[in-house]
């Protein structure tokens, strides 16, 4: 194997035309879709055209007439067919983490006297945050956090209301078994929340199939929603009415602009929708989820896992001395490899220096993420050869 | 007065030229800033910016580069500047509506063995559903909503914990009295947490002077930062330490990009931030708030001042059948006018079918915004003539 085979990899690549929708510049590296997706070529206009035509002419009538009002129903359903949902299940809305509340909070209340959180350690701890916050807030609520494989049988337990867990976990990029777990969660009466961060344009993700409960996920990451770019939040039809939002606002009123004194929650997602959504952020986001909804997902997994598959057999061959921390079965890996190494801090600084780009999550991991729309088989091979000259090729 | 004479206010208007730095088409009399701000001039360009060199070019690396990481932070001292708070009280995050439920569970959780919120009758049904979700969520917790008469009286029961108000009411204008309120509350140990959708750019706030202890508002109003601009969030230098955000995240954790289990909200008010600031939102914002801060907001209340007294007396001389629902001091009126008619939906499609762009409110109100910086005295008085011809002259 050499650089000219990963070429060739290049060459017979069915989605390497699609490189070409991303601005990335010539000499890049970047291995860090997984923390903020590249930027599709098509956005700059489509925002433009928000800002510009939509709101500096439109102003207020385009809330209705450049269909604003709709856009959080419509991007969810767009969404929707990228994590194997139904339409009407899913919304765009706020943050990931305040979705995080909002789902911790309606999952409690779908299952009133259990009172307990579960979640394994080493979760995000993002979402340990989360979850920690709805518990300071609620009495006789508890976060119950305990050990990946002591999870099925703390399921059992009579106690837990919601299992919250991230799909692949942002360190590792382990892929949990989401259908098997959602049925034992299930098989005790247990909610599921899953943070699909990670998971969505990475791996296949069928909430639908798994009978999953409730879900949130970021679209900055393989997503290319843009910086910051609101999240998604998905509640399995059958829930729909009997779920509510602890954090009601106007846009998840069945009539926001009837401003009547009253609460009445819309019908569907839609009463997870709290404040005014932000135009800006869903523009940028609708032409990415545009742009996702034309590739072969399957296609799209195949390639990130030969990209992984590839990066591990050259960093074993080639610089034995950072230990792979992700699993060694593509079918249970996402889209990225880490690496444990006793100076990745300055190495990862040292490899962006050279145009490599990944992340360093502490104490001491390497992470490289393999956005399959975007990354090439010579990616992975440059960026081993920049590896291998910063920690060295000794075992 | 006619025509002539407007013209002739706009010649004299120091604030004329300001108008120049907002997208408005000719032809167009927007009178719904206060619902959707103008577009600066600067934005589409400044947005672009971001989206193209700081996203595109930059990718990860702009959290650093950039200025993303401090941007909340940077904003909110600028906003501080316009509604007389000190750097480092304020910070942008997320909607008004999620700001209210982090603040309202902030300001309970300052009270503890106090268990009420007190509101107004009438006040923006929005605050109410916030206010109602936590309600729902803490048990023991109550919204009390009495008549504006009886705030004072309200205000001194033993187990009120927060008073909420939106400081300028949205449908008629009226403008509280926010120092003396506040004075009130504090006799009684109340917390005062002020929703200022409709004051920042319309109306002096001064939350320093008032001794104010929570606030939040809008930004896509007459701050003009864009359809669904994230919102800023106020929280008193000497309560910093104290107050806890029941939506706790990682960007309010004090080490964000430590990855620690353990959850430690940062030192101010920053602990108030909970997911990933929206980057494109922020750039819109802050292009529109370098813009104010070269505006001097004296001259600007006063103009504001005299459009809606010229709005007034104009409808009152022509149009007499409307009548006039915001107060007549203009020291208690926010930078709108409100009429009651009984055809006011029609009225205001069909003004707006002329160029006349206000917004209904239900059931029979006419509302019209005068955003000081781009409204003109020409401007009022075409309203005045389309709403003349619209719902007629007589008495």
């Amino acid at each position: 194997m050499d650089r000219a085979d990963c070429l060739d990899l290049d060459r017979l690549d069915p989605l390497a035309v699609l490189r070409d929708q991303f601005k990335l510049e010539e000499g890049l590296v970047y291995l860090d879709g997984n923390s903020l997706g590249a930027m599709p070529r098509v956005t700059p206009r489509r925002v433009a055209e928000l800002v510009e035509r939509e709101w500096g002419r439109g102003l207020i009538r385009s809330w209705t007439d450049a269909g604003w009002l709709e856009a959080p129903q419509r991007l969810g359903d767009k969404v929707a067919r990228l994590i194997g949902a139904a339409p009407g299940e899913v919304t765009i809305a706020d943050s990931t983490t305040v979705n995080l509340h909002k789902l911790i909070g309606a999952g409690l209340d779908l299952r009133p006297g259990r009172r307990v959180i579960l979640t394994e350690k080493g979760t995000f701890p993002n979402d340990m945050y989360a979850a920690g916050g709805v518990v300071a807030q609620l009495p006789g609520t508890e976060l119950r956090v305990v050990d990946r494989d002591d999870l099925p049988a703390a399921l059992e337990q009579e106690d837990v209301a919601v299992l919250l867990l991230t799909h692949v976990d942002y360190l590792t990029g382990y892929i949990h078994d989401a259908a098997a777990l959602t049925e034992a969660a299930h098989a005790s009466g247990v909610v599921t929340l899953w943070d699909l961060s990670h998971s969505a344009g990475a791996v296949p993700v069928d909430l639908g199939a798994w009978g999953a409960d409730l879900a949130t996920g970021c679209t900055y990451k393989y997503l290319c929603g843009g910086p910051g770019s609101p999240a998604y939040l998905y509640v399995a039809a059958h829930l729909q009415d009997e779920a509510r939002s602890p954090l009601r606002g106007w846009f998840g009123h069945a009539e926001p602009f009837g401003f009547a004194a009253e609460y009445e929650p819309a019908p569907g997602v839609r009463r997870f929708l709290a404040g005014t959504p932000p135009m800006l952020a869903l523009a940028g986001l609708e032409c990415a989820l545009d742009l996702w909804l034309e590739v072969d997902l399957g296609a799209a997994r195949r390639k990130s896992m030969a990209l992984t598959d590839l990066f591990i057999e050259l960093v074993q061959a080639r610089s034995p001395r950072a230990e792979v921390l992700s699993p060694r079965d593509s079918e249970r890996r996402g889209s990225q490899v880490s690496l444990r190494h006793a100076g990745a801090e300055g190495a990862m600084q040292a490899m962006a220096d050279r145009g490599v780009v990944g992340d360093f999550r502490p104490p001491d991991v390497m992470r490289f993420g393999f956005a399959a729309l975007y990354t090439r088989f010579a990616d992975v091979w440059d960026a081993v050869d920049v590896l291998v000259d910063v920690i060295g090729a000794g075992g």
